[in-house]
């Protein structure tokens, strides 16, 4: 990754927030040995960033075994990036300190301004912006948590995954940002870049994207956002995203309700539900409504090649189960079609019981054990085979199936496997919905069998519902992205 | 209980049905030793069935120390119940058997009829119920898992809940069936009656859901259906219940490929979707998509008194997470109104951190230890005595906030008594979103706290796309309730 960017660097000009990922040096002012104080020198640290690092403390001389100075002028060298943990009324003296120093970047981690609704509030934070401004000084936030670059040992928290991706994640929310990260990686998924910006005094969401865009190092974009202040702009930096890479966009604030959260959550201002629908039928960006979803869509991204349609063939033990997923991909916008009469005879001989259904759904046997694995096996060939479907989504009700079954563990993941091996010899996608339940035992077995099939490459949801809507978004991109391409 | 049955039966004649659920002897036919045939006969005796238990078997003289018979007919005293678990092809045979014995009622498990589109199998199934019909036997089935009832030792699962409660399901899927007694049980719910009655060739839903509308043991009914012979009594069947109790409903097949899937289950025809919006409308029963949804709302009709109107008071950690948690509340038909500004002031005191939100959603600390017990503690109640708001949704974040916490599961247990204890002296009712994520001990303490907020009495979900959808209805069905009732 290090020789791509080197590469990148030496054949085109560096973009200008090129330096906030790069910074040769980082300033923590308000550095302390205590919890708070210590998340970002320690993080820091914990990532093993190389740069220098200078805690800022007027109180100390040396903090986890770093020489700390009183203030950023008192840094005996020059000084790209600086983190702001101190208290809110102290931020425009301490941005004039970096203006003074020469600092390129500054990331306010700090909260308690323009969000909070006071007027007193307000003017700290426009002259803090106007500081920066004046003195040429960038500035990520206030009320954020800043960069994660784990190719550049940047994080906000030391416990991300320090594993480089190819995602980045553009967040005005801070504390969202964690929990997607954290629920990403759980996932297997690894990032490139996520920034999280706060109140936008200077940087916004725009500038990332476009940033992003021509950025080598990402190759899908997630945005959460609860207003743009240009949305013309905004519009134009997803539009050359979209270009080269799908986009998937969480706007929040769309509700009443919402937006009212969002005013007191960043000071956004959060614009109208019809506008962003016309947006996103305009653009091709992928709309979500939660965290979870995007990494839904994620995994159908990076682990799905596209369904050539949305006609799917449903596997899985239970005949209701199968009428209600049925009902779930279609009113998902897929299609459940009935396999043509020579898969219905094929399928007949590898369905265990009479009474399983087999025309789509079709129904395999209970438990999770040999002949499931028989069962997924063969099942998914003959399924695969049926030019009536472009994808296959495999249905494991461990939570009732697998339950109390003895050796679960061992033969879940051995039928994952069976899974992972026979979709790799399949000219069509898969996607795997594992139930698990609350059943602690069958839980970690299904931990388990997703690590596995996740490592196979393989799409895993926890329901149908998910897998149902992430698949439709995934096709949708796609027919977007082939209607918008030029012709002749 | 029983005294409670004793004392409807001696002051009412007996319902008809009321004999499937007391029958003093139960023949099982095609009992066997071998593990399939083994479980109806195990699972009796596991739940400890007090009747006469007949195995009937063709070549056992005896069965898991119980004296078998080769035939019905051989069996010496009167047998009231019969179950079949025998090929397809030899059930009209052993029914005319049943027809010379006097038996009161068969429960077909045996599947292969009707369902399977055969013309033979058409035949088969037309056959038994002519016969059944024409010797007086009552049927439930075939292609379906028959009866749980825990007050009576009935059940079709040894792994199903021995303690009897007041919810009963009617239900066309067996497999379905076992899903939500299992999910259900998980999560604190125990049963009146669970009845599976697949193709339903004699006894179909509206028969049980009549029965149950007068059932003293009934306090709550969900029902899955793929189809109904007559739409009109089943109208008049559930408008019955919802008389006394409220009707949970999932209603399969409404989509093209669902109705496929439903006559491919249970040979049922599916009827359009705008017939039963129409039939929701009317009755004021609660519609619901999932089997997950039917125990989420279970869970609000069991626990939360229904607030007064739709206005929530957010309360958790995150702000963006605020944000998305109002955006979601709104969709789901609720309001996420500003808290009144003296609310806000004495909020402002138990909120930790400067920058967080306070005027709804109203942030907690980081973490599930003392600072978070202490948020709730005295938040919930400033929050509860807020004349804007009707009732509070607590939301914890674990998976984000909790994870890496030494001592979460201590802590978390703890914070959760106290929202308990705190709950119990407030006026409005409270439900808790609790984030498990994939990491394992956060799940660990995730199960473990819910348990204790359900014994306490309050709902808890996993996501608050649950919590909205699921109070939204509940508010619904009462303002249904209410609507309809006679005034003056």
């Amino acid at each position: 990754m290090s020789l791509e960017r080197e590469g990148l660097l030496s054949s085109e000009k560096p973009h200008p927030l090129d330096e906030i990922f790069h910074p040769k040096s980082i300033a923590v002012v308000g550095a302390s040995t205590t919890e708070q104080g210590g998340r970002w020198l320690g993080a820091l640290l914990t990532f093993g960033y190389a740069g220098h690092l200078y805690p800022v403390n007027l109180r100390a001389t040396e903090i986890s075994g770093l020489k700390a100075y009183p203030t950023v002028r008192d840094i005996p060298g020059p000084v790209d990036y600086a983190i702001f943990n101190i208290p809110a009324r102290l931020t425009p003296q301490i941005m004039e300190d970096c203006v003074a120093k020469g600092v390129k970047v500054v990331h306010i981690y700090t909260a308690g301004f323009s969000e909070t609704g006071k007027q007193e509030a307000k003017k700290l934070e426009a002259q803090t912006a106007a500081i920066a401004r004046d003195g040429g000084v960038r500035v990520i936030g206030p009320n954020c948590t800043g960069i994660y670059y784990p190719a550049g040992g940047l994080t906000f928290s030391p416990t991300f995954s320090k594993e480089p991706g190819n995602l980045s994640f553009v967040s005005q929310t801070g504390a969202g940002a964690s929990r997607f990260v954290t629920l990403a990686n759980d996932r297997g998924i690894h990032f490139s870049k996520v920034i999280s910006y706060g109140n936008a005094i200077d940087l916004d969401s725009s500038d990332f994207l476009e940033y992003l865009a021509g950025d080598e190092e990402t190759e899908i974009i997630a945005c959460y956002t609860e207003g743009v202040k240009d949305g013309r702009r905004f519009l134009e930096a997803i539009k050359k995203c979209l270009m080269t890479k799908p986009v998937i966009i969480l706007k929040a604030g769309l509700t009443e309700g919402g937006a009212r959260a969002a005013a007191s959550h960043t000071a956004s201002l959060a614009g109208s539900a019809s506008v962003w629908d016309a947006f996103f039928k305009q653009t091709g960006a992928i709309p979500v409504d939660t965290l979870e979803e995007i990494i839904d869509v994620i995994l159908a991204l990076l682990r799905m090649p596209c369904p050539k349609g949305r006609r799917v063939g449903l596997m899985g033990r239970g005949g209701g189960l199968g009428v209600i997923a049925a009902d779930t991909c279609e009113r998902a916008g897929l299609k459940v079609p009935p396999f043509l009469p020579e898969t219905v005879r094929q399928l007949e001989e590898v369905v265990p019981e009479a009474g399983s259904g087999i025309r789509n759904p079709v129904e395999g046997p209970q438990g999770m054990g040999e002949a499931a694995a028989d069962f997924y096996a063969r099942g998914l060939k003959i399924v695969d085979a049926d030019p009536q479907i472009d994808f296959i989504v495999a249905r494991l009700a461990v939570d009732v199936y697998g339950r109390r079954q003895p050796g679960l563990k061992e033969q879940l993941v051995k039928t994952a496997e069976v899974i992972a091996n026979t979709t790799k010899t399949l000219t069509k996608p898969v996607a795997v919905v594992l139930y698990a339940g609350e059943h602690l035992e069958t839980i970690v077995a299904v931990l388990e069998a997703q690590q596995k099939l996740l490592k196979a490459g393989i799409p895993v949801y926890p329901t149908i519902e998910a897998a149902a809507r992430t698949v439709s978004k995934l096709i949708g991109y796609h027919e977007f992205a082939e209607k918008d391409e030029p012709t002749g």
